[in-house]
């Protein structure tokens, strides 16, 4: 713990996903699927690595971000920080000057998670452990002292959170051995991205029911009549018993949301997902109430950007579904709270996964909230999306539609230091090709 | 109007504000004011000019984003921009890769702001008329083509919008001739900043006072003992009948806000501006109606990051009194929206300024607010701070408490090239100076 962090690295490296349309949704027409890259040097020469995901054009702004964030983590040891790690929370997010761009939300926040990332993977580096683990031998108190209740001490008090923890601690050791068995349920995005032909749509679902999964998410939005014929498609192929789910990425305004689902209900679909605006929680509430007759719940979160913006979410039943996002809010810090915060409203958590590395990252925290949160599988699932792990030291394994519990130390976001340099924008062999075609 | 914008430049320009305290207050102790400061050229030999406020570190991030938005406006004419700006309001905020930074808040939305400050600055200029003129003047339904209403629908259509507008027609001319002649009301904040001493407040105080000034600010919540004293001060030296607001920058948890600020109720406050996260619109909702018994007002919306959230502020009751920002939201296109809706809820318009260009910037809106939307000024000002209006080329001017209304063309924000040169970061002689002391 007394390893000092002498510098901080960040690299933009960008995938070109646009190519062939994977990722690609009603609002990110052509995604290429980057990550502004941060290595942490020690004086021990352990290292930390972290990211944040972006979509390509703008990495350059989240690296500036990084950069402007470097001075506030070089020169302490990875003890000053975790001794405290609340008041270095506090740090990052409340700079007097730096806040104004926020305050923890967008770029300067996205920077937030890349640095905050890099540090709880050297934290679990140096204990030689997964994150995952490090979290679930963690003192419920020490877990506390991680999170910044600013904000949210009105659903949400220390005292409260630490009762969570320590009621959770029954059957904890079970729970790890199942998870150590079986691993966490998963569900599929890969089949269905909107810029698919429905001859790929068909040729992906037969291979996903092959190797075992059951629940499906299909984007939507763009074309209500083409909406429908991919989703009975979808719904064709998997039977009445699979789970369906569908994601509109925020194309609708809220009245057009419960219209368009409405026309939807018949595939019947578990959620909708990010209906409209991230930021529109009262609309998400509206969308919540309509919906539900229906038996459709409502999802969001990959773009909710902060703990507060969650509470309130929770507060007005405005979601049936919490999606984390390991890269949208500050680090595992702020997604302990909002673990919590769901847990205390009953409403159950299913991460954000995908992109680059969220995959990675993000099976951390469903075991650590299964293990020492929610206590509970039932309607919980962890988002899977099968690319671009090959780029990692310690990829993800799916193992019969469940995410394997990571075995190596750290967060699981080393990325290779071949795939960093080809793809490092602009300069990486793969860019250069691209830009001289 | 068939200018061509050739090319676009972006500069880092702060001032050593911090130096002197002011601007200090509960979240920002130490501020140097400062600006991402956009200049358009056009073929024609006019230019525009647009910013965005920062409080210093960081500037440079906002600087990278309106680098990384220039392709989207260099080589457009003005009519391309003008003739469907919502459109190109929507190009600059959905872009399919760089929407993922935001979408519409934090560092991507105020590099928006700047460059789109700028657009209406030319555009202005272009037609030879102060912006306030040019929107007044314009057709409702060219207003109305300038605003995405994407995610607001809910509460305001494009029809009510409209008919609002049209509605307004009536006693236009007469309220366009009462601001000729007295200019809108303001009020001061230049008083009390938290890092001033009591001897500073009560000179300040008095000139004020002197100067014609009935309405004053004071920053509050670093500690009540303090702000019991300090407020009783200010209270004293202006007497029963002026009008004093408080303003705690978000220092707050929801409970806490109460607290403090019933205790503060003595001094009767007409407002308490940002008593916790500018996120929180349930929590502002909270201290709402638990302050409404006491007379005291709710006032947000400095860093009120988008039109959705001011949306949802105005649908649940969580404010008393919108404070637009001329730099935070979309410029003018997005504050359109956002007076438009306050109108509908009956919630009075009392802008935020200070800061370095906002007073100058925000004055347009205002007046754009009162002779075409609310047409009353009742409960009604706009914060004046005075500062750092030497460094304009056309600085705002107050007389009796009132900002006088501009006549040069334009947006007011085109800024000294003497200032700009001195004050860029960090090669500028200001900033040389400091960093060799």
């Amino acid at each position: 713990m007394l390893q000092k962090i002498t510098s901080l690295t960040v690299r933009d490296v960008r995938f070109p996903t646009s190519l062939e349309q994977h990722g690609s949704d009603a609002m990110h027409t052509d995604p290429d699927y980057s990550a502004a890259y941060v290595v942490l040097d020690t004086d021990s020469g352990l290292k930390g690595f972290g990211l944040t995901f972006t979509l390509g054009k703008g990495t350059e702004i989240v690296v500036r971000a990084v950069q402007a964030l470097a001075g506030l983590v070089v020169g302490k040891s990875l003890h000053d920080i975790v001794s405290n790690f609340r008041g270095f929370y506090r740090l990052l997010t409340s700079d007097g000057q730096m806040r104004w761009l926020g305050p923890e939300k967008g770029v300067i926040h996205l920077a937030t998670a890349a640095v905050l990332n890099a540090v709880w993977d050297l934290w679990a580096r140096v204990e030689g452990k997964p994150l995952w683990k490090l979290l679930v031998d963690m003192d419920p108190k020490q877990i506390i002292s991680c999170i910044d209740f600013r904000y949210i001490t009105d659903v949400l008090t220390e005292e409260e959170a630490l009762g969570i923890l320590v009621n959770a601690k029954e059957g904890k050791q079970q729970r790890e051995d199942l998870m150590l068995n079986q691993g966490y349920p998963a569900y599929t995005t890969s089949c269905a991205w909107l810029g698919y032909s429905d001859q790929q749509l068909k040729q992906l679902c037969t291979d996903a029911l092959q190797h075992g999964w059951t629940r499906f998410k299909v984007k939507v939005g763009a074309d209500l009549e083409d909406d429908i014929r991919r989703c009975r498609l979808i719904r064709q192929m998997i039977g009445p018993s699979n789970t369906l789910m569908i994601d509109a990425n925020q194309r609708w305004d809220v009245a057009e949301a419960i219209s368009w689902v409405t026309r939807l209900a018949e595939v019947k679909p578990l959620w909708i997902e990010e209906p409209t605006s991230p930021d529109d929680i009262l609309g998400h509430a509206a969308i919540s109430k309509a919906l539900a007759p229906l038996g459709i719940g409502v999802a969001s979160g990959e773009q909710c950007h902060n703990r507060v913006m969650f509470k309130q979410f929770l507060q007005a039943s405005a979601l049936q579904f919490v999606q984390i996002d390991s890269c949208r809010l500050g680090s595992v810090n702020e997604n302990l709270a909002v673990l919590l915060m769901a847990h205390k409203f009953k409403v159950p958590v299913c991460p954000h996964a995908g992109g680059v590395g969220l995959c990675e990252l993000v099976q951390h925290l469903i075991l650590f909230d299964y293990i020492c949160v929610s206590a509970d599988l039932s309607g919980r699932m962890c988002e899977y999306v099968d690319h671009l792990h090959e780029h990692f030291a310690s990829p993800v394994v799916i193992q019969n539609a469940h995410y394997l519990t990571p075995k190596d130390p750290g967060y699981s976001c080393e990325m290779l230091e071949s795939s960093v340099k080809r793809h490092e924008y602009p300069d990486g062999d793969v860019w250069k090709l691209q830009i001289n075609k």
